[in-house]
């Protein structure tokens, strides 16, 4: 891994929760997207080296409603960049610990992303990411 | 606030988490210290600019023991440098941010750290910290 690449917060609604953050983190919220296949709207906070991600459900029965329902809003995972992404999936694999995706998927803010499952990891939601080149 | 100093996670215990986040982010703990304070062992992990602060209550009724007993293990906090505690205290209470101590207190990592009520941030337990000089 080489660095934490942003924190996923999962939030009820953009409308208090931007306003809310550009406050808490002093800076301004300088990209929002739409993941659809994920339905979600990201927002997003740059913090030194690292982002500050929003996560606002499209859709009542996606994951992050979901995840809101159980738990209430909260950090909902880390992202730690890698260089290649294939071979960090291997290497976690190798480990023994349990990929959540076969293969990298499309996210947001141009990345290929794969999520490793929270029961070996503590409870925590670990996603590795690499950016797309070119 | 400057950039995320670290991400601390609840854990049940060392002997299995150290190994395994060693695994999981493919470096060395490189230190380990207790915050008799806080009733807590706190275990370091680099990962690029930022780390991982795995955190472990030395007290059945510490803060974290019941924050483990309330939602189970994960994240616990986010912390986020900043040059000057006590002016960013400040700028926080006029934002309308409830903070949990009224001044700065010593933390691990010879940091000098706040806490800001979570029920204003969308349930994520923000902590602001400082570097002790000197």
């Amino acid at each position: 891994m080489m660095k934490v690449e942003h924190i996923g917060i999962a939030v009820k609604t953009f409308d208090t929760s931007i306003p809310l953050y550009e406050k808490l983190l002093n800076t301004t919220c300088y990209k929002t997207e739409t993941v659809a296949s994920e339905r979600v709207n990201t927002a997003f906070f740059r913090q030194g080296d690292t982002k500050i991600e929003l996560l606002e459900s499209t859709d009542p029965d996606g994951v992050i409603a979901k995840f809101i329902e159980k738990k209430g809003e909260g950090i909902h995972h880390i992202a730690f960049e890698v260089a290649d992404i294939h071979a960090e999936m291997e290497r976690l694999r190798s480990e023994g610990f349990v990929l959540l995706n076969e293969s990298p998927k499309k996210g947001a803010d141009n990345k290929l992303i794969c999520f490793v499952h929270p029961k070996n990891t503590n409870g925590v939601l670990v996603e590795i990411c690499q950016e797309i080149s070119g």
